[in-house]
């Protein structure tokens, strides 16, 4: 399609490959990548969990049927176009973790509810409900329904307690829905950094849902389902006894956030950094400065500066220098053509800049997996 | 090729199409972006200067061509990824104003030179000027290359000088090679708040360039093309009477940063915010709250948060609220649905998250113009 890629996919099985990538690019670590998504499902099989991961990390079809291969029950997605694009590459199990309440939303979810077998969506209002009943009479069939609960976080969500078994009520009473279960994001305590903190704010956040749902089966309500959780509170998520099913997302790939997060006795989580963004110094006039070609336009900005991974000397620091380029500094030695891995400060956003994923083992380029649900925020 | 965008394009030429749109959209007022196009263009001819602008900003073939028509001589690219998009747009005069120093990228630019009549591109090193030697033997025609200068941002270029005129002569010395001139840009002094500050400053880092093409000069290498200055410094660059041309891009846009620019008499920038990311109020059960669909993923982040345009209150305040989501605090009133358009904190790396601009007139839907340069960043 471009020549960017046509050069880049000139490298797979190239052993060398890696080093020679035009840059910026996206980098996956084979290996690292397929040893967290064994843990993180071996993790959940061992706390009786499902795992349903959250595909706003990686947006990528390939990655959604490796997750299922493993043994997800599915994939989460944030927005209806990453749904779609999921779907049109038939991934099943699709929950939407957003609501939506626009009439083009609804009829886009109409489309998706025809067209899977089990798609679901939530709902924090009523007029979320109505408008998905109507969906459900457009699809010809019931779309199923989680509340989304407000367990903190006060971004979506419905608050706990009666105003959750309301919604409930509602749902339950369409005849063009089914009532699933309830859903609830403690986004706010993922990056906790010390481990107890995070376990006991947690813990409280997750006893809201558990009384949410006991409130609801007390007035005849079943929820065979209750979604959330994520990487970081993989754990505590298990001990709350609350979750049928786990949304972890950016375990596969980890990044410099989590990275800085602990678990019990100031353990690192069991998960590698399996994602990186390669680049290539371009420039080197200036004394103990060199720069590259990754900038503002390659990394997601918002979580600091890139942390080198390898091509660079001990001690050495990165910096965005404008949009295009990056700067090194403190890395005498290095010279124009060096080739440099950093660690994105945060995966998500970073993930949704790139158009393909370069998949290496060691120096080897093994295969190029789109990211088809790239920039499929609306 | 995507429901979002079909859904999108359904609306066009439709009154009230705007506020219909599949959210969060990326956004461009007509009229405003046609008078910051004839704005600058006029500005340069009255100055004598030729405008070759920056098509980092815009990544489009559509905005290209008309910025063309309205009399430029070219766009500028930041990246070979850039100029092969819009060499295959058949878009003329352009320049690669980053340095280039792999074996890949040679071999772009080979086919680009042969591709393209009047292709250019920048040098800082001895690496840049023999590997664009070989480029030119491979595509069978002299290669026309620019000395970058470094005028003080110390980020790409050669140091003013003995160092720049040493680079001048390889170049002149190489029959595959066509020297063409010198580029210098100062981007440290673009958003220098204050005018006298950035005026004294910007014309003491011309004086480099201008001492520069002295030397040349009175070496026997003449200077054709002088090329930089920004939108920042747009009257400081023609006043300095160095430069032949203009490499302003921001103007077509504005952003937050840049309209805090101020000129003489503390007068803002006579270009007027043309782009917005509109976005849809999705949750609204927190007094004093509601959520947006629009968060990390759908704004540049590093210049601080966006500020909201139209469709919410006086005083409130838009926050970045995780990667799909966006909240606006201090807004009574506000309900689902309600549509809010933010001016981009940073026009250029948001201009990079999104597939399409979606150009209206007042309330109607106009055009959808593809960006086809995004996230051709290598």
């Amino acid at each position: 399609m471009s020549a960017r890629h046509f050069l880049n996919s000139d490298l797979i099985g190239r052993l060398g490959g890696r080093g020679l990538l035009a840059t910026p690019a996206l980098v996956v670590d084979l290996r690292a990548f397929e040893r967290n998504v064994e843990a993180m499902q071996a993790h959940c099989e061992r706390a009786g969990l499902k795992l349903r991961a959250h595909a706003k990390t990686h947006k990528s079809v390939t990655i959604a049927r490796r997750q299922i291969a493993a043994g997800a029950v599915g994939v989460c997605c944030a927005k209806l176009g990453e749904a779609e694009t999921l779907a049109e590459g038939e991934i099943e199990g699709l929950l939407v973790t957003s609501p939506v309440v626009t009439r083009h939303g609804f009829a886009r979810i109409a489309k998706l509810n025809g067209q899977l077998a089990d798609f679901m969506i939530v709902a924090d209002s009523a007029v979320c409900v109505d408008g998905y009943a109507g969906a459900g009479v457009a699809s010809g069939k019931r779309l199923k329904v989680l509340v989304d609960v407000d367990i903190g976080l006060h971004r979506t969500g419905i608050r706990p307690g009666a105003p959750a078994l309301e919604l409930a009520q509602r749902i339950v009473a369409s005849p063009h829905l089914q009532f699933m279960g309830l859903q609830g994001y403690a986004g706010q305590l993922q990056h906790v950094p010390e481990f107890t903190d995070r376990r006991t704010q947690s813990l409280a956040a997750l006893k809201l849902l558990g009384e949410t749902r006991d409130l609801l089966m007390a007035n005849g309500i079943a929820c065979p389902i209750v979604s959330g959780g994520g990487t970081g509170t993989y754990s505590i998520d298990a001990e709350a006894q609350v979750f049928t099913e786990l949304q972890a997302g950016s375990y596969i790939f980890m990044d410099k956030q989590y990275c800085e997060v602990k678990i019990a006795n100031a353990a690192p989580l069991p998960f590698e950094c399996a994602l990186f963004v390669q680049t290539t110094v371009i420039s080197a006039n200036m004394p103990g400065l060199v720069t590259t070609d990754a900038g503002l336009k390659s990394f997601a900005t918002e979580a600091g500066s890139p942390v080198i991974h390898s091509g660079a000397p001990e001690g050495a620091n990165y910096f965005f220098f404008g949009d295009e380029q990056g700067g090194i500094m403190g890395a005498p030695g290095m010279k124009l053509g060096d080739v440099v891995a950093c660690t994105a400060p945060h995966c998500d956003p970073t993930v949704n800049l790139y158009d393909v994923y370069h998949v290496v083992d060691g120096d080897r380029l093994i295969e190029i997996w789109p990211i088809e649900g790239r920039g499929r925020s609306a």
